[in-house]
C-alpha cells in the first residue's frame, strides 16, 4: 500500500492478516531505502516494524497511550500515524525528528531519549488516568538493555505489587542492547528463550482446538507449571509473563495482544525480535555497528573522531600507568572496542547503570585503582548524585572521558551536551578540561592520570579531529594552565575552548583584527595568572563556549573580575538557557546565534 | 565491659559466646544512654548490635571490608574500632560523625551517606582486590529499603552474575524502611519471613546432630527444595540465598556467617531485625518517629517547623487546587503523614525511588495532574537527570518541594542542601523560589500552583520557622517579583533570600547602616526590573547565600550587570566551593564565614 496515504493508525481495523503482512513488508523496504538517504537508527527500527502494526491494531491509540522507551525505535509508529512523507527530513534541521515527539502527533505520548524512563512514565500514565477518571491503557514498550537499568526497576517493582493498576508491557527483547546486555537479568532472559520453540508449537494446538478447550487445558497447564517448575522473575514481581512470542509474527502479536487486552493484571509481555529484520548485514551485526547509520555520503570524511584519539590516547597510557575501564553500555559509541579486546581484565561493560559505574569508581578509586569512566555528556547526567557524592565530595580520583559534549546535532533535545560543564562545575574537587586537538587530548589524559589527584574531566565532543591518522602522537607534560591560541596586539581578547577556538579565529581573521584568542584549556579552575594578565591591559573580552549558559567560564571569569575590581567591558556567547532540538550541526550553531557571523557581529559590537 | 577500653576489634576473637552476649547488652544500653544526651540514629542502631559484633568476630575488619549502606547504623562498628570516647561529640562541632568517615578510623571503607551506594561499593572493592591482587572479603550491611533502590538493583544484577567475585551482601531487614518499604520485592520479603520459625527450627536439630550428618542433610533438603519450591528473587539474580534468620541472635548470626566465608558464590544472608531493639517506645513505632533522634533539650523551641508549614500549605490547598503528591520515602520528614491519611487517593510513597518519581511526575503533569514532589535538597540530587529531562527539557508543571534547603548541621557533608539552587538553575524553564517565612511559603505555595506553568522550586530549610502555631495563615496571591525586605537611605543594597534575611538585617542593625535589603524570594529567573531600579544608583551591593558558590543569584546578577554595563561595586557571600562537614548550624555558618560577624566584616570592606 501507499505509505504516503497513512492519516492514523485507524485504517489497520479494516485490513485482513495478509494485508497487514503487506504492510509489514512495505514499511520494512521503505525504511531500509528511506534511512541510506538520511541516515538513522536502522536495526531497531527493523526490529519493532510487526510489534508496533500490532499494537496499532489492537489497541487506540491516543486513548490506549503506547510509551516508547528511549523512542528511537518507533519510525513505524510515526508511519503509522501519518508522518511518512517526513521521512525525507529525518534528523535534519526543522525536519521529522529521530524520537518520539510531542510536537509531531497526539499519537506521541512520551518523550524522552534516556534509557528506562517508560515503565515509570507508564506508573504516571496509569495514576493521571485514575485521577482524571478516564478510559484505556498504557502500554510501554521497552528493550531488554532498558529493563535491567536501575529507574526501570523501580517502576517495575512498584507496579506489579499495585492491585489497582493495570499496565501492559512489552519486553523488547533483541538478544542484544545497544552493544551487549549484561548481569543476571540477561541470563535469565537467554533462558527464558530456550522456551521460544514450545511457546510456538502450542500456538499450532491453539488454532485446531475451541477456544473453550483451549482455556481449559491452558488452565490445567498453568497450575501443572505452578506446582513444579519455579515462576519467574516478574512473576516474581507480581506480573502475569507471557513468552517469550515471535516478535515478527503478527499472528502470534496480535493473538497475545488480544488476550492481554482482556486481562486485569499488570502484564509482561517478552517478544522476540530480530535487530536489523530484513537487512542482512544489520542482522548479523552483533556489536552495534548498525545501531545508528549515517547517511551514505560520496565524501570521505578526513581525519579520526575524538572518541578515536580518547581510545588511542588510554591505549598508549597504558605503557605509563595501568588504568581500569568502567563503560555503561556504549562501548562501540566511544570506540573502546580494541581497548576491551587487548585489556579484557581491565575494562568492564556495566550495561545501561551510569548510577552504579560511578560509586564503582568511586571505590576503586578509593582503593587506588587509577579508573576511566567514559560515558556521553547527557548520560553521565544520570549519574549526577553518585559523582557528586562518591567522586566529587570525597576527591577520588577518577577520569571522565566525557563524550558528545556539546552539540551533538541530529540526536537534538535529549542528547545534546551542553550541561556538562555546569553540572561539573558545581561540583567541589573537580577539575574541568577541554581539548582543542587531538595532541591536547594526548596531553590532558596524560597529565589527568599522571599528574592529577582530584577528580578529572576531559570533554570532547562528536564527530572528527583533523588529524592525520598516520602520524603517531606522543605525550607531552603540561601544566594547568591556559594557553594563548593566537597573541595579537589589538585590545581585544577571546577566550574560549576545544575546536570552537577555529571558529573563533576564522571569525576574528574575517573580521581582521589582530586579536588574542586564549585557549582556556582548562575550565575550571580557571588560570588566574592568565587572566591578570589579561586584565592587565585595556581590553575588551570576548568568551565564547558551546555550552548552556549557567556554568561555564564566563560566571567564573565574572567572579574574578567582581573580586579584582576589573571593570573591562566583556560579553559572552554560549547557547542560551533553552530547550536546543535536533537539525545538523551548522545549522543549529546558526539558530544559537553561536556561528562565525553572530560571533563576528557581537564582537563588532564589543568593539564599539 | 569497659567500652572505652576498646582499641580495635581484634579483642572479640577471644571472647566465648555468653561474654559477646553480654557486650551486646552493653553496646545497647551505652547508645539507649548516650543518644539521649546527643540526639543520632537511635532504632538503627539499636538494630544492628549484634550483627556488627557477629561480623567483626567472625571477619578481619580491615583486610575484609565492612561497607555499610547509608552508614547511619554503624555506632556499634565505630565502638568495636575504639571510638566510644568520642560519642560524647556524637553529630557536634568537629565531633564523631553520624556516618561513616574516612578520617576517623582505618575501619571505615565506605563513606556515602545517601541510599543505595553499598553494593556499587562493594563490587568496585571485589574488582579493586582483583587488580591488587589482595586478599579479603567484601561485605555490604543494607537495609531492606535501600535494596529495592534502582542503583542496588543495578549492582544486585551484576554481581550475582560474575563467577569471578563474590561478595557477601547482608540484607538487613528491619521489616520497614524509613517509613515504610513498598512494592513486590517488599512484599517478597514479607513472604520469606514466614520461613523464619522453620529456619530456627534448623538451627536446634544443627546444634545436636554431628557436622557431616548436618551437611548430608541440608543437601538433600536443598535438592527437594530446589524441585519443589521455587527460586527466590536473589537465587533468580545468581545468589546463594541464606535466611531469613534472626538478626539478634549472636549465635545464629555467627554460624551463618562462619559457613559464608567458606563459600565461594556471591551470598545474600536475610537477616531480621528490629528496630529500635532494647528500646520499648522504638521497638514500637511503627512510622519512623524514632529513626533519628534529638537530644532531650529543657528548652521548649516556638514556633512549627518549615516541613509542618508546607504540609499545611498544601492541606489548604486542596480547597482550590485538588494535587497529587509523590513521596520518596520521606513522609514522616517531610511532615506529610496528616495529608496522607486525608487524602490516600492523592498520596503515593514511592519508597526510595526518587528518579522513578520525577519521570512519574512528568508523566502525569504531562497528563495535566498537578504534583507535588516534596523531596530533601540532597536527594533530589538522585534524581538530576530524570528532573532535567522529563520535566524542565519538557516544561512540564511539577512542584518540587525542596525540604533541607542550606546547611543541614549534624548530619554533614553527605546530606547538605547546598547545591540545589546551582542544579535547579542550570536546567531550562524551572522557576526557583524560596520563602522568608509561614506566610511567604504559603504565598509561593499558592503561585507555584495557581499561577505558574513551568517547573517550580520553593526550597526551605531546615528546622523551624517563628509562626504562632493558632493563627491559621490564608494564601495571598503574589507577583513573581523581588521585594524590599527594609527600604533604606544610605548607599547599601544587601540581596538574600529565606530566613538568611533575617541574619542579614540584625548585621546591618547592629553596624548602624540604614541599608536597603531586599528579598530575592524569586532566586531563577531574576528580578530584572527590581535590579535596574538598584543600578539606577549610586549603591555598593552584597549578595548573601546560603548556597555553595558556583549557582544561585550572584553569577546571574553579574551577567545582567555586565550585559547592562553597570560597575557597581559587589561581592558575594555563600559557601565556597568545598565540602561542608557536620555540626551545629551557628558553629557550620561561622566556619564557612557566613555568620552575623562575616557579615559586619564584609560589609566594613564593602563600604570603605
Amino acid at each position: 500500500m501507499n505509505l504516503y496515504d497513512i492519516k492514523d493508525p485507524s485504517f489497520l481495523k479494516n485490513l485482513k492478516l495478509s494485508e497487514l503482512k503487506e504492510l509489514s513488508e512495505d514499511i520494512r523496504s521503505f525504511l531500509i531505502e528511506s534511512l541510506q538517504k538520511t541516515g538513522g537508527h536502522l536495526s531497531s527500527n527493523l526490529g519493532t516494524v510487526e510489534l508496533i502494526i500490532a499494537l496499532h491494531y489492537v489497541f487506540n491509540s491516543p486513548k490506549d497511550a503506547i510509551i516508547f522507551d528511549v523512542g528511537h525505535q518507533a519510525y513505524t509508529h510515526k508511519i503509522l500515524t501519518g508522518r511518512t512523507k517526513a521521512f525525507d527530513s529525518l534528523r535534519q534541521t526543522d525536519g521529522l525528528s529521530g524520537y518520539i515527539n510531542y510536537e509531531e502527533s497526539i499519537h506521541d505520548m512520551w518523550e524522552s531519549g534516556h534509557a528506562g524512563t517508560a515503565l515509570s512514565a507508564l506508573y504516571g500514565l496509569l495514576y493521571a488516568k485514575m485521577i482524571k477518571q478516564e478510559d484505556g491503557e498504557g502500554i510501554a514498550v521497552i528493550g531488554d538493555a532498558s529493563i535491567m537499568n536501575g529507574m526501570s526497576v523501580e517502576a517495575l517493582n512498584l507496579l506489579g505489587n499495585d492491585p489497582h493498576k493495570r499496565g501492559i508491557i512489552i519486553l523488547n527483547d533483541n538478544q542484544m542492547s545497544i552493544s551487549k546486555s549484561v548481569g543476571s537479568l540477561s541470563k535469565a532472559l537467554t533462558r527464558f528463550r530456550s522456551n521460544k520453540v514450545v511457546i510456538k508449537s502450542k500456538r499450532i494446538w491453539q488454532t485446531i482446538l475451541p477456544d473453550i478447550l483451549i482455556r481449559v487445558l491452558s488452565r490445567i497447564k498453568r497450575s501443572i507449571r505452578t506446582l513444579l517448575q519455579r515462576k519467574n522473575i516478574f512473576e516474581d514481581l507480581g506480573y502475569m509473563y507471557i513468552g517469550p512470542i515471535d516478535g515478527h509474527d503478527l499472528k502470534g502479536l496480535i493473538y497475545n495482544l488480544k488476550r492481554i487486552s482482556k486481562i486485569k493484571k499488570s502484564v509482561v509481555l517478552h517478544i522476540l525480535t530480530d535487530k536489523g529484520k530484513g537487512h542482512k548485514d544489520a542482522e548479523n551485526d552483533s556489536i552495534g555497528t548498525y545501531h545508528g547509520v549515517s547517511k551514505v555520503s560520496s565524501k570521505v570524511k578526513s581525519g579520526i573522531t575524538w572518541s578515536q584519539v580518547i581510545a588511542a590516547g588510554l591505549d598508549q597510557l597504558q605503557a605509563y600507568k595501568k588504568t581500569f575501564v568502567i563503560m555503561p553500555a556504549m562501548t562501540v559509541g566511544t570506540k573502546m572496542d580494541s581497548f576491551e579486546k587487548k585489556y579484557p581484565d581491565r575494562y568492564f561493560d556495566i550495561g545501561i547503570a551510569e548510577e552504579h559505574g560511578a560509586t564503582m569508581a568511586g571505590m576503586m578509586a578509593h582503593q587506588g585503582v587509577d579508573v576511566f569512566y567514559p560515558i556521553y555528556a547527557t548520560f553521565s547526567q544520570r549519574a549526577f548524585d553518585q559523582i557528586l557524592n562518591d567522586i566529587a565530595r570525597s576527591d577520588h580520583h577518577v577520569v571522565f572521558g566525557i563524550d558528545r559534549a556539546g552539540i551533538v546535532g541530529e540526536d537534538g533535545s535529549t542528547h545534546q551536551g551542553l550541561f556538562d560543564v555546569s553540572m561539573f562545575s558545581l561540583m567541589p574537587n573537580v577539575v574541568i578540561t577541554m581539548p582543542y586537538d587531538a595532541q591536547e587530548a594526548f596531553d590532558l589524559l596524560y597529565y589527568g592520570f599522571m599528574n592529577q589527584n582530584h577528580p578529572f574531566v576531559i570533554r570532547y565532543p562528536r564527530g572528527r579531529v583533523s588529524h592525520d591518522e598516520k602520524s603517531v602522537i606522543k605525550f607531552r607534560e603540561i601544566k594547568p594552565e591556559w594557553t594563548y591560541f593566537k597573541q595579537g596586539t589589538d585590545p581585544l581578547v577571546v577566550i574560549s575552548y576545544g575546536p570552537s577556538l577555529d571558529l573563533v579565529k576564522e571569525a576574528v581573521d574575517e573580521l581582521k583584527i589582530d586579536a588574542t584568542i586564549i585557549n582556556a584549556r582548562f575550565i575550571k579552575p580557571i588560570d588566574q595568572n592568565m587572566l591578570t594578565t589579561i586584565f592587565s591591559k585595556d581590553v575588551k573580552v570576548l568568551v565564547y563556549e558551546e555550552i548552556s549558559n549557567t556554568g561555564g567560564l564566563y560566571p567564573m571569569i565574572l567572579k574574578f573580575m567582581a573580586k579584582n575590581n576589573y571593570k573591562h567591558k566583556i560579553c559572552e556567547m554560549s547557547i542560551t538557557d533553552k530547550v536546543v532540538r535536533h537539525g545538523h550541526y551548522q545549522d543549529v550553531l546558526k539558530k544559537c546565534q553561536m556561528d562565525k557571523a553572530s560571533i563576528i557581529k557581537n564582537i563588532k559590537e564589543l568593539m564599539l
